[in-house]
């Protein structure tokens, strides 16, 4: 097998555990896999370097800032060469314009344009473990990019795409997907195996383990993904085509969204196209709307309720307080004290009364919800903050998910 | 004029000493001139990855060193020039294959084959400052090579002969070139200018302010070459050709190297070839050797001394007792309490006498002189160490070097 092995900042957080992931990949290689590396900044490296540059600057060029990231992977990606290299592995360094990883020109938050595999192929085929410094790539003009938060992922999935590998490794400090946060549910299963379009709407909602981008590039490049932790050797969790999964449970997880506002426009003047302007306005500030529902009152007066990031919230607030100045709604409110519930399993595509299960779960439990928005394999409900804890355990149960 | 300055590890060891460096070179752009600054790694980077990599292996790949030394340049060049971009200027930070330097195959020891000078040209024609990281280059092959101890310098002097720079000027935290250790002669006189061959005497024999390898270039490429120092605006020492020196004064300075050996073969068997096969032994085992004096004793023996620096001596030691075992010398002794005191100054070239001062100096303070050597420029002796000072303050007045 071709496997590529991502190691995240913590599991390269110092010289030791740099040790530790080299004796991971050397046991892979003994297996009788290839191994192309994907690695990380040490952890807590690029927060020194971006500090360094705001000790200069509030705004740091973008093309300065690339130079000056993309250091620390070059640094990690060196020394688990150098380590692999003592256990008498035949290892190579490689820098993201090396590794053939050409993006597009956007300096800090570049995208992958293509790969040029050939270098990576021919050391592939000559033994060589490959060790990419992660999180960088090459523009036409030959500077370097850096692409931007969950770079080194990114790297990891396209490496894995272009050189067709069997397994892209994602490995942090988290041993893979749950049915829901541990924390709050301690029966909570790890799940083997997770179909991209699911683990795409857990993490919108907010497991940490992905980002969206490098789950969507997987999908797109039809990568097996697993994310696993270096800590251990607990298998992780599988995330491939729904094809690739025998027996799709009816609901995969519970995810939980604590950080979405709710705002609600009361007597929103009945003129054509007013809601068009409102929600074009908030998406021009790059304003988040999730969640939108509009109803008719009693009185004829039209109300519009919608959930943004808590973080958007302030330049959602101007822009709507602008239009109650203006007389175009009568008033606003907003209200941080609430959480978005989300059921997610590509089995309710096929399966009826899976909603009807979530509002009598809620209803049992004396849970108000205040709002509801589905999708295919979603069902999210926004209720308030308070109950979250409950709700989601009160689903689990009901979904079964311990089992 | 077109000036490069480079700036040592010391004069940009923390961000407040980068500012300080951003301050000059801001000022000398103001005043009129085009500016490339080439800059090394923050102190104590490079020693801290060199660490890191020694964790894992005691001989660490090449090719893999300067994937990873590399970055401290790359760190401290972007820093720079967002700290310069603040300020107002248009700054740019290349790295040594933006720059256009192309080296051998020789990884962490690499030799600047050339430069293709029209990015930076281009980039000074618009009036940018550049900033370039030091240290570092690229090979045909396309991999980052580092040039060794003291590479900074050479990139500087490199730029300066390719782009034709007025002036390569190399900050340290040495204000120049004295005509001795002002630690030993405090009479010692900063110089203002000097000659590439007198700096390349005093260099070898222990100023340690700039590496023959710099000054050479420096004189093949005919680069004006200022060493200052960035902690005041004290003028600094120019290095010149010397025609550009209108009065070279007889001598310019008093060189003390205390890291010598001396080893003395007594009875050396009378065979052809005999000395050669000793020389050409240490030469393959990279002893450098440097004063070799041989005599006939009344006995009809013959004895050899010879001079090596002390680092060098075990090994020295090893092969010299191998010929003594094999009965090809009668015996051999070694002695570390010596030292070697140079006079050093072009203008002995058109002056008799300098070498019967250098003498009659030493007789006057009662110093035995072991050995002798001449040059054109330069004449050393070989002392005992217990009178190194004595001997270096009183050449210092004989020529009367504090004028």
């Amino acid at each position: 097998m071709l496997i590529v092995q991502k190691f995240g900042g913590t599991s390269v957080g110092d010289l030791d555990r740099i040790g530790n992931v080299a004796s991971r990949v050397s046991a892979t290689k003994k297996e009788g896999n290839d191994v192309i590396v994907v690695v990380s900044a040490m952890s807590g490296e690029t927060n020194k370097l971006v500090g360094y540059a705001e000790h200069f600057s509030s705004h740091p060029a973008a093309a300065e800032m690339d130079m000056l990231l993309s250091a620390g992977e070059r640094v990690t990606a060196s020394l688990l060469a150098i380590a692999l290299q003592e256990m008498g592995h035949d290892a190579t360094a490689m820098t993201g314009r090396k590794a053939g990883i050409v993006t597009d020109v956007n300096h800090t938050k570049a995208r992958i344009e293509r790969i040029d595999p050939e270098v990576m192929q021919n050391a592939v085929k000559s033994g060589k473990i490959i060790v990419v410094a992660g999180f960088q790539g090459v523009n036409e003009a030959g500077d370097v990019t850096t692409l931007g938060r969950g770079g080194s992922d990114l790297s990891a999935v396209a490496i894995a795409g272009a050189l067709k590998a069997d397994l892209c490794e994602i490995y942090t400090d988290v041993s893979g997907i749950y049915t829901t946060d541990p924390r709050i549910e301690p029966k909570a299963k790890k799940l083997d195996k997770i179909s991209y379009d699911e683990m795409l709407e857990l993490a919108s909602l907010g497991a940490k383990v992905l980002q969206n981008r490098s789950v969507e590039m997987a999908k797109k490049l039809n990568v097996n993904l697993v994310t696993r932790t270096s800590f251990s050797n607990e298998e992780g969790t599988l995330i491939t085509k729904e094809e690739n999964i025998m027996e799709a449970p009816l609901v995969s997880g519970i995810a939980l969204d604590r950080n979405q506002a709710r705002i609600s426009l009361m007597g929103v003047k009945d003129r054509p196209g007013i809601a068009s302007d409102i929600f074009n306005r908030l998406a021009t500030a790059e304003v988040n709307v999730d969640m939108i529902i509009q109803n008719k009152a009693h009185d004829g007066a039209t109300n519009i309720d919608f959930t943004v990031p808590v973080g958007d919230l302030f330049d959602a607030k101007e822009i709507v307080d602008s239009f109650v100045q203006d007389g175009e709604i009568k008033a606003d409110s907003y209200n941080e004290e609430i959480c978005k519930v989300s059921v997610v399993g590509v089995g309710m595509r096929s399966h009826a009364g899976v909603a009807a299960k979530a509002f009598s779960t809620m209803a049992e439990n004396n849970i108000n919800i205040n709002m509801i928005s589905t999708s295919e394999i979603k069902i999210s409900m926004v209720i308030d903050e308070k109950y979250a804890e409950l709700a989601v355990r009160g689903l689990h149960d009901a979904y079964e998910l311990e089992k």
